[in-house]
């Protein structure tokens, strides 16, 4: 973890240094009440889009890509007052932010053609498909462009998981995420605050430390004050539910599972102190399909673009760029600009006859792209609701290829759903994604139907999608290796000659729509700065 | 906690009862693969109104009240063949399910007269506003009745907690739930950890379990597999957030607070293995505010209902029931049926002119109501989203009167929101509702002020409710001592005479929606069985 002191480097105390020096005097309540003292959240620094100000200076820039960094750059570049021109190799904007519904097309470099068959207003964003609440420049977007929320169940302890590799009785079983934290949980609290009331953990606490500490484990654990045993919870849920009159009265509560099934069952793996800050609560979703950004943007740089307009080549000299391009027709043309602004992904630029020195193109070989698989599968009934009682969230598990199997969180109560079969990256996503679109199907059947009983029979219709084997893309997003971050990584965020790069590539949220549109961000920034000075 | 044995009394095995036989022999996932063999989920005993069949006999029956136990009760009776008439006090149906929004009207009996003054598509809901979703019973009505539900955010890691009463550096300052749950679970995880790799918990765990008990520990403590130590985690959140380019790039994480501050702070009080179980996600709340449940019940048994009308008399003999009443113009009048259902409160019910028997009198008296305030605050802007990016959840403190602060799960991204400014119980709820509705606003703003800088400029109007002060409630919900649930609980569950009672005050679900509707199920089906014998 780095330490406020030693990452202030450099001399220049800019706004958001300021508040890491009172963070490393004063401690973070006074970090945060001196930015808020500002009307300065704590987000700021990827908050807002740069302010593009002092004039254009009549500059042209060609944007390859109309995904979210590219429409972020011609949004902005194009309010400061810049000619714009985006080339898109698909017929559509977005980019990876998309979302199929019934009537999306899509073949794969395999050769499968699928069209979505989904009922109305059912769909899946087979992209990206939650925003984070603290991902404040997505956020910036979906507010000015009036694109509606709605919560995304990220966490839900009545949601299955099933472990099968797992030992002992529970491995193999869906059990509620609930009764094996609160298990886990509380027994590990009861061996703890055992052997704390027994002295046992002397050296770490002062005695009045120590009952504090034994409170919080009674607490955390529930356990029994009188003799800090774990027995049990209600927060495991009921065999028979609390109910009217005396019967069933106030129910019966589950008993606990045995701590020795509970670690064997390896289901523990879910459980930590907090989630993860990029899966916290509360996450969100646009209501109606993930691709309502990507609309968004579109209605305002739409007439900026190209569409089914493929890069061939990528010239430059030290007076501008020009771009060869393969146009719908299949007829070849050029565009000349003063920079070009590209947000192909690496693993595609790589293969374009590119102009740039000798260790820019080195650095673009030191990324890899991760093969990524979803799968949407609608469903005749809302079994996971009406019969299991889940209402969203994810069931994690162990089956290869699976990754985990999200359920919708919307359309609650309603007839059919389109539930996430498996969401999976790596060498087991390659060999899914190899299979036919009806065998993958199968496959992410075969593999729901072990935690639903309902499973098989519900299905109704299924698409699959593999972002490695999406012409324009190969691959789900980057993924650096440490090495590739400290060498390559800063190379490529710099320009090469009058080339920028921008995407989820060059962040540290890579993945993220916001990784996407705070590269622009960055990057159009650069480009500004350098036209204000030329 | 019940064991399943032991709770199996009596000698019918009903089918719930199989199930539990089941439970006790199979272990849990086998009672529950026969229920799903059977299609029959797990709160099936309190998910569906009972099958009132076999006609009804031209039975007259006058139900008192049309909140949710009224209107269930005429709603199933009604379509059972029953002639129904309900009395409702108020000039609207509901009872608690209420929803305040622009013009909605309330005077206390202190005489304070409201009129609520939020902007157009604002409300608050001052009774129920949430429903858990293993509350079947009322999603069994809210998917009958087209009632749409969205998510309800009750947990949230990123809300502030805030206790005043701790002790030490965190005490009275606002600190996000996330960073105490790391902390605290971190630090307890290293302890625990520490002390089984020593081999000081030997006696509960052999040499593997132990290997597998420290796995889990690393895993939630998110502790270095090393050397089993706590030194932050990057879900505490972030100084400057991770984002672009190399700078912010990786950001900076949040070092965590000292173990000592974090037990000493008290704020570890929020931190449970797992919700309890009425609090769990997913919770649901219908769009638009929670009266549209009543809505939906009115919209079919509106008819049956005579608004206006407070009942003053309850008389029966042994062939009927004969309510008086005083209605909207003053008048008197009477009403005769075969059996009453009364789901009038206890505490308002016991100043009735009655007919009853001297246990089941002697009983009504052994129940307290709660004094519950609850106060919607109108806020020109979103704050707490824009500047502290929490989206919904709860703000838990110490702060006298206040109980919790809650921000709303619904309108992301709007430009005002109604939030919940208090939520209290209690004699510190009765202090604060002695105050005028302008006092009240007062004392919620200097409460909220302390956590967020921006409270009380941003306030622009306010509306509050006391239960205790509402003239056909004199409280939120039935209190029930243990004594209480034991000897007088069960003989108002039984009729007296042709008087059935019914409503949250007959259940286990006390101040719950789902516990008037269960209520009003049993107490239907005996009527029902009763006129079937007739």
């Amino acid at each position: 973890m780095d330490t406020y002191a030693g990452a202030t480097t450099g001399g220049v105390l800019t706004r958001r240094r300021f508040f890491e020096g009172l963070a490393a005097v004063g401690g973070i309540s006074l970090a945060l009440s001196g930015m808020d003292a500002l009307g300065f959240g704590m987000a700021s620094a990827t908050e807002l889009p740069p302010e593009l100000t002092g004039g254009a200076k009549g500059a042209k820039i060609v944007i390859l890509g109309a995904g979210l960094a590219g429409m972020t750059a011609a949004y902005e570049l194009s309010k400061a007052g810049y000619q714009v021109q985006i080339l898109e190799a698909r017929s559509f904007a977005g980019g990876r932010c998309q979302t199929a519904r019934k009537g999306f097309q899509h073949t794969d470099l395999i050769g499968h053609e699928q069209t979505c068959d989904f009922d109305e207003g059912l769909y899946i964003n087979h992209g990206p498909w939650r925003i984070p609440y603290h991902h404040r420049s997505t956020l910036h977007y979906t507010k000015l462009f009036g694109v509606l929320l709605e919560s995304f169940v990220n966490d839900n302890d009545a949601a299955y998981v099933y472990f099968e590799k797992g030992k002992g009785p529970l491995a193999g079983k869906p059990v509620r995420k609930g009764e094996i934290a609160a298990d886990a949980r509380g027994y590990a609290a009861e061996l703890i605050a055992k052997a704390a009331s027994k002295g046992d953990l002397d050296a770490a606490l002062s005695p009045a430390d120590r009952e504090t500490f034994i409170a919080y484990m009674i607490n955390e654990g529930r356990l029994s004050p009188k003799d800090l045993a774990y027995t049990g919870t209600e927060g495991r849920g009921f065999s028979v539910h609390p109910g009217a009159g005396v019967d069933p009265g106030p129910g019966k509560e589950l008993p606990p599972f045995a701590f020795k099934d509970v670690l064997d069952s390896k289901a523990w793996r879910v459980l930590t102190s907090v989630s993860g800050y990029e899966q916290q609560r509360t996450m969100l979703q646009p209501i109606g399909g993930m691709d309502r950004i990507a609309a968004g943007f579109e209605k305002h740089v739409g007439a900026m673009i190209r569409y089914s307009t493929v890069v061939q080549k990528i010239k430059q000299n030290g007076k501008g760029v020009k771009i060869a391009y393969k146009d719908a027709f299949g007829e070849t043309g050029e565009i000349e600009a003063d920079y070009c602004l590209c947000t192909i992904p690496l693993s595609v630029l790589k293969q374009i006859d590119l102009d740039a020195s000798k260790p820019f193109k080195a650095a673009m070989e030191k990324v890899s792209y991760a093969p990524v698989n979803k799968i949407g599968l609608q469903m005749k009934t809302r079994f996971w609701e009406e019969k299991h009682h889940i209402y969203g969230g994810h069931i994690y598990n162990d089956m290869p290829g699976i990754g985990t199997i999200t359920l919708p969180s919307t359309g609650w109560q309603s007839d059919k759903g389109v539930l996430l079969g498996y969401y999976a990256f790596g060498g087991e996503a390659v060999k899914v994604s190899m299979k036919t679109p009806a065998e993958r199907a199968a496959f992410a059947l075969a593999g729901g139907q072990k935690v639903f009983p309902e499973y098989t029979d519900s299905f109704e219709s299924a698409f699959s999608f593999s972002w490695h084997l999406a012409e324009y893309n190969l691959g789900g997003w980057a993924e650096w290796s440490q090495d590739g971050r400290k060498d390559a990584y800063p190379v490529l965020c710099e320009p090469d000659g009058r080339l920028y790069l921008a995407g989820e590539h060059l962040s540290y949220l890579g993945g993220w729509q916001a990784g996407a549109i705070e590269s622009a961000w960055q990057q159009i920034a650069k480009i500004h700065a350098r036209v204000q000075q030329a």
